[in-house]
């Protein structure tokens, strides 16, 4: 498949780089500044662009827009997670649905605060939109309860944000408070300078809001889940929690229609207490009891290996290899 | 989808009883004595089918071979695994290829030990043959590497077969011998009567030939696997484990194109030490590190889970919802 790549942060980069290994070309590239797009009929060279965005800082000398009127089959939108409006990611994906593309997203604002908006673009379009990188990084969660059926999908729960992850492993580990194991973080870059996506719990929620409106067809925004974050969590409540053989997960539900973010109890030794920056979900089925799921749930290979899965399903004929 | 349900086991039944749920019908059973099959046009009732089989024993009055031969889109081949010849769920597989309509398989034994054969039968047919019930009960294994691209993994293990690893829970739980455990395993019905291919690591064995076809491309059968079962293994082992914090798992892995099966040391907190009759495939990534995969591994809906999701998966046009 023809790749337009747009947004040339960590995932957009390594969806360049690993692309070809996957067997899709890339034809054109923007990041926030600038566009480089293939001439017709020709691919991007991945090094070129990837080492001119090295140097330069731009990708190329044409504006950004200039990548969504290529001549791609699938947009992989990978600019910032923005609310609300979700802009420009919305719009970028709604661009390449009414030309018949297809839109894998890694951004989490179209799906999770415009999901009905998408829906019905992409009724009325050939293309078609999948998200799979939104969730987990590499953890394909998506993809497994559309194939299990949403229907037979009683609950999802999970830890799906690795940096509030990494800092309760650590306060758990060290008996450190929270203002120092998030220094720590950010010395680590695990942590933003601005950690408040993570640790307020909006990144877990904006990720259960995307598997609500997988679970239930749409119909929710992050205005509707109920949110709390660890950066009030005492580090008394983890030695508290150990006492008992117990220690406190990030963790964020999905169930009876209700989303939920906030620390939890959890077994120390149990399957939700994933360590370090790892990521969980765990899948409530009617027939098949419950799936767990686990690994990197971010990073730039890991989130772009999600992303060339999706372009991947798109590729291949129903049921084939 | 219409389905013709070969096989009335645990999985054959469990798949009559929730179709309908998953939005397809059946249009023939069969188990080993005999068949039924719907008239043109029709579709079957399960609960009448259901009832029969357990009244008579005979789900219907047609010799079994008619179900072959009935209007199918999909036939779902759940008789049990064989070895060798893999016969007749081969046999099965193939006429309903020749006839251009898809195959799923709960039996391992086509896949297994005749899947290059299967796969040209498939390359001449307009069917397509999905298995992922074959391997995990409802853990989506087959999916996932499918998805993420066979060379894109490095590796898989996993903890395979529910009633080896009940066996090894107990003896380390309880400190009993494994004859014990075995009778005991016995009396729930987690164990056959003859155990053998579960505790010598064979049915282990077979899921891991699968998997190395699917990664490889084909080329291996039950023969290519190095197998040792835990029949021999003394309770000393799980306590001198335990004294390390570890514990003892029939683990079977793939890699480097080596199919191996044995028992092995893992740590007691460990991902691998799943408890109970609960399977684990670990996946092992190029990009995207290393996903685990947790779930029932064996059971009627459970599987019948896993084969409703592959029969979905061929009545969704490419990349829809």
């Amino acid at each position: 498949m023809r790749l337009a790549v747009v947004g040339a942060g960590a995932v957009g980069r390594a969806v360049v780089d690993l692309a070809a290994s996957y067997d899709h070309e890339v034809v054109a590239v923007a990041d926030s500044s600038s566009a480089v797009v293939a001439p017709a009929g020709e691919t991007l060279d991945p090094d070129t662009v990837l080492r001119r965005k090295a140097d330069t800082g731009a990708v190329g000398d044409d504006v950004p827009e200039a990548a969504l009127d290529a001549e791609y089959d699938v947009l992989v939108e990978a600019t910032p997670t923005t609310l609300d409006d979700a802009e420009p990611g919305y719009g970028h994906a709604v661009a390449a649905l009414e030309r018949d593309r297809h839109v894998v997203l890694a951004n989490k604002g179209p799906v999770a605060e415009r999901y009905d908006a998408l829906r019905a673009a992409e009724d009325d379009s050939a293309g078609r939109v999948l998200f799979e990188a939104t969730v987990g990084g590499a953890i394909p969660a998506v993809t497994t309860i559309d194939d299990l059926g949403p229907a037979h999908v009683t609950a999802v729960r999970g830890v799906l944000n690795g940096t509030a992850n990494f800092v309760l492993t650590r306060m758990a580990a060290e008996g450190l408070g929270y203002e120092h194991v998030l220094a720590e973080a950010q010395d680590l870059g695990v942590a933003e300078a601005d950690p408040s996506f993570d640790v307020e719990g909006t990144d877990a929620a904006l990720k259960c809001v995307i598997l609500a409106n997988v679970l239930y067809g749409g119909g929710y925004t992050l205005a509707d889940a109920e949110v709390e974050g660890i950066s009030g969590l005492p580090g008394e409540a983890l030695s508290l929690a150990a006492e008992d053989g117990m220690t406190v997960r990030l963790v964020g539900s999905v169930e009876d229609g209700d989303i939920r973010v906030g620390p939890r109890l959890v077994p120390e030794h149990g399957t939700l207490a994933v360590s370090g920056t790892r990521n969980i979900v765990q899948i409530e089925t009617d027939h098949a009891g419950r799936l767990n799921i686990s690994g990197r749930g971010a990073g730039g290979p890991e989130t772009a290996t999600a992303v060339l899965a999706d372009v991947g399903r798109l590729s291949r004929p129903t049921g084939s290899r």
